[in-house]
């Protein structure tokens, strides 16, 4: 047996825009810790044809195929009657379960339906998995080689019923493969930048999976053994830190802002923002993380001129001369930050987020950061590409990394 | 033709984990407008016989298919090649794409390299769509009576490329049906209590669609016309516009914080706040509306309390009598906002988001919004369910509510 399994959902909810279908996600995450891969995730509506032709291939093309979705005691709901097709038997009333309903609906103090007990209806011959979140429970057929689950759609009970039953049973099949897993976070590199210094290096010798999932300014490299290939594993893992050091803020599945937190905090030190373009970007991210009052003294958010002059000090002569977009301006607002607000390091953002207020001195995309410390002030230029949404983001996440190496100094 | 389309995605970090797939989603959502159903949402890995498979699985199945991701330069990117296969045909360099890539890198003062410009590969005899949201263009390819587009996989990418070729080029094949469709955003209220008050008028015996999609204390209502029931559509239209007005805040694919930017301006009015708990979160939202700039004055993060006292002159002694989560502090902040930045209306947040910070008197999920206008200050207090996540987003949707509303009175 392959440690390979394919994911079938069903519902006509997930294809037309109502709900975000998050089956997979969960499920590949639960899969790679175990060396099981999930190859395949089939969405379809609850239509008869469809379903049974997205079945009959996930069956053909790997040995274990869960589904999930369509066990509720409506007329859309056809997955028992498809998987018992598949199964060449019958359905009958499961009488544990049927029991567990009426249970519920004693409790409950609601009256019992014919409808409401047809949940309990299973495949004939399945073995029946117990589902403590919901009314539906999950089934286990094995036909010859093939091994299907039917799992109810709802995330809670999927994953209930998944934790209890399902993936127990990967693990004792003893077939998943231990492969080592290896994920550098980066900011400030394209991932263009990062492909091509290593290449220039010979990364692609070596025989490693490796993933790169961007966001702005922001590239997760995530490294991953093939099997029978710990040498080179370990070969590109050394690599990569040696040759994007530069870029690399952590070597774990943190984001920058957590990053950020953890560095200050570990350092005693506090900070502030002084935010124009972002409006307040900075300030949510680093406010996303728990405990983050232990090192976020808050800011100004001086979106108007008016702000930066009269709440964060900067000197209004400088403000016309240079313009708000400027050098002087950010070096000024990171200043400001830090003294009106008493925090050992202040950062701050002014630019053209677009997608108006550019000029061809001044085009959309032009951003400062700068950083403030007792020691001095830090400031950086960028030209971004992308949209105003693009623009902001990688500048919050450039300005927290600014952050971050001053607090290194510190 | 048949208004019916599938979707191919690729991506490793779909599948293992990582990235929440959210295309079929969004594009379910676009297609459902104009009468095109998604049938079904493939997800493969990176992996040539995987895609290949899937993308000739979905090619005999239906007329139009889009493929997703694989775009970018990197090894694992090979959809051009898989697409290129199915067409007979083999790659070239697209010019005009290159030429924009150049200018891109040009513009940024980036070095360019060989691997960059591969994103400009197209397969020979496609329509090239150009994507002004990145660097790997769309593609339109044509075989007999077989369509396929090729999308670049990052979200917004993704979105831009279909909002410009691909969505028009459906609408133009004139084979949708033409349902009505009608959208009621609120917030305020649950999505049960808007469905029983809803009930409670009879709203269930009409026969029309209706999906409620609820993200924190906002809820999108959307009705669709169920074939030939175009009365009972209408009633229900008039039926939630008349129950629900009091949450209602627009009937357009509008945000809250778009409803604001819109109403702030065409009443001439400003907009400062004063954020604790929410962090910026505020201010970020309402920042991220292109033209935010001719309502939003800024305002302060008074995270830490010398910073509501220092900055935004809230009394040290009802800090002190009261705690920072109060509605005393709530409002002090909101008039605070409004003085240092001399905007017409200031709001504000106070609250503990948790999951750490909640006592017996003032638990996780306590928060006190308010607004200030030349008329009076209003408080609200708020008691949400949720993790710090949903507390924030909540809260700063009542806010902003808030905020609206004082505009009316204004």
């Amino acid at each position: 047996m392959k440690p390979e399994l394919e994911l079938v959902t069903t519902g006509a909810e997930l294809l037309n825009g109502h709900v975000v279908n998050r089956h997979a996600h969960w499920l590949g995450g639960q899969l790679d810790v175990l060396g099981w891969r999930l190859v395949r995730d089939t969405t379809v509506a609850d239509d008869p044809a469809h379903l049974r032709e997205a079945l009959r291939g996930a069956l053909a093309r790997v040995e274990v195929v869960v589904v999930t979705g369509g066990l509720g005691p409506t007329s859309d709901d056809i997955t028992r009657n498809i998987a018992a097709e598949w199964f060449g038997a019958g359905l009958v009333m499961h009488e544990p379960s049927r029991q567990a309903i009426v249970r519920i609906y004693q409790k409950r103090n609601k009256p019992l339906n014919a409808m409401v007990e047809r949940h309990a209806l299973v495949v004939d011959g399945a073995i029946v998995l117990e589902n403590r979140q919901g009314l539906a429970p999950g089934e286990h057929l094995q036909k010859d080689v093939k091994t299907l689950f039917l799992l109810p759609g709802p995330p809670r009970e999927f994953q209930g019923v998944m934790r209890d039953h399902v993936l127990p049973w990967l693990r004792e099949q003893g077939v998943g493969a231990s492969a080592q897993h290896h994920v550098f976070q980066t900011c400030g590199w394209g991932e263009s930048d990062l492909c091509a210094r290593l290449d220039a290096e010979g990364y692609g010798n070596l025989r490693v999976e490796t993933a790169y999932c961007a966001q702005p300014s922001r590239v997760t490299v995530r490294l991953r053994e093939c099997t029978g290939q710990a040498p080179d594993f370990n070969d590109a893992v050394s690599m990569v830190r040696r040759i994007c050091s530069e870029a690399v803020y952590a070597e774990t599945e943190e984001t920058i802002e957590e990053a950020v937190v953890r560095e200050f905090k570990s350092r005693g030190l506090t900070l502030a923002v002084a935010e124009s373009c972002t409006g307040g970007l900075v300030g949510q991210r680093v406010t996303q993380v728990p405990g983050a009052s232990a090192i976020f003294r808050g800011g100004v958010i001086a979106y108007h001129n008016d702000l930066k002059a009269d709440v964060l000090g900067v000197d209004r002569e400088v403000l016309a001369a240079y313009g708000a977009v400027s050098a002087p301006v950010a070096q000024a607002m990171a200043e400001g930050a830090r003294r009106i607000t008493g925090a050992d390091i202040g950062v701050s953002i002014t630019g053209v987020a677009g997608p108006d207020g550019g000029t061809a001195e001044k085009p959309v995309g032009l951003v400062y950061c700068a950083a403030a410390d007792r020691q001095g002030t830090e400031v950086r230029e960028f030209r971004w590409g992308g949209d105003r949404e693009v623009v902001r983001e990688a500048s919050a996440t450039m300005a927290l990394d600014l952050a971050r190496r001053l607090a290194g100094r510190a």
